[in-house]
């Protein structure tokens, strides 16, 4: 059984990007040092970080890029670039966005935008077979993704920094639910990778 | 040598009560959620709760009923009814305050109100010996502590919870920073505590 699984780093104060975050400053001020446990001076792709990690989080990231699909908000997908439009193996890709795709993300074939999120989910766990799916977002995405009961699992990357601002995972607007912790890893770097899955 | 630690229990969204917390709505709407590990249905304030208790979730907050001073925030002391007068054992309280004590926190001899915490934490450390001083606050006094210099750790009680809104612990205002982790345990009910030391 596919699950989806929210993957994201974030601040202890609950950040996944840093102040002034924009289209020329994806990760805002000082939010490069929320990933910095990735890529260990590997190389700019999740796919080339694995040769430079220790134990835990290279435990992490193994998983989380044996994935077998990925759905992700436009507001994290545009600032990475589309990952160059292969997040890992070519394994499907759908941004969840009101808005076409824009040129340069619209010659990918494996990535499709849609503003449906049901139907992403639907086909993204087809794809993923018994892989999988990994979630990228914040914001909107987290929102409608728990509101309409499309979310299996959160893993937290909790890194050790205070950002004082920026974009925040959750923004409100959900109900309020217990999640039901399922693994705690202590990652190296002081990242305390959490679980938990969505209780329905 | 003492050590000041803030010790508070947030939601994994960031709250450290639920929304609508006001005088007579201490914690907010469904913020009991976040205390629910440390009373096990044997009271309600912390030094009844320890016979309740499974093993590390007792092991914290036997830890945290032996610090020898507490300073904390008006906006925490004032809807805790100011724990009767009385954290544990009789201890100083602090209470950073622009504000004079109330009447009813007034006629506690262990309590104080000051506006100058870097004074309360010299005279807290003193008072508590080679213990610890436990700080219990967000937002203000959180934001002060940091930017003086003032918290030596922090533990958060990281509840399985999402609140959408209420008070936030980190509210901004300050600098960035990174921590260093020293601590990870596995609490009963999902309860992550996560002890990190404030860098200088």
């Amino acid at each position: 059984m596919s699950s989806t699984v929210l993957y994201m780093s974030m601040s202890l104060d609950g950040f996944v990007t840093g102040p002034n975050d924009g289209p020329t400053n994806g990760l805002g001020d000082g939010g490069e040092q929320l990933h910095e446990w990735i890529f260990q001076g590997t190389g700019d792709h999740p796919r080339d970080a694995v040769g430079g990690l220790g134990g835990v989080n290279r435990q992490v990231v193994d998983e989380f890029m044996t994935t077998g699909a990925v759905i992700a908000g436009r507001g994290t997908f545009e600032p990475a670039e589309g990952w160059g439009g292969d997040h890992h193996d070519g394994v499907p890709v759908f941004i969840f966005s009101r808005n076409p795709a824009p040129a340069w993300a619209a010659a990918w074939p494996t990535v499709r935008y849609t503003n449906d999120l049901d139907a992403a989910v639907r086909e993204a766990k087809h794809a993923a077979g018994d892989k999988n799916v990994l979630v990228h977002g914040a914001g909107t995405i987290v929102r409608h993704a728990l509101a309409a009961g499309l979310l299996d699992e959160i893993q937290i990357h909790l890194v050790p920094i205070l950002l004082n601002d920026g974009r925040r995972l959750f923004e409100g607007g959900i109900d309020q639910r217990r999640l039901e912790r399922i693994q705690v890893l202590e990652g190296e770097d002081g990242v305390t990778h959490i679980r938990y899955r969505v209780r329905r």
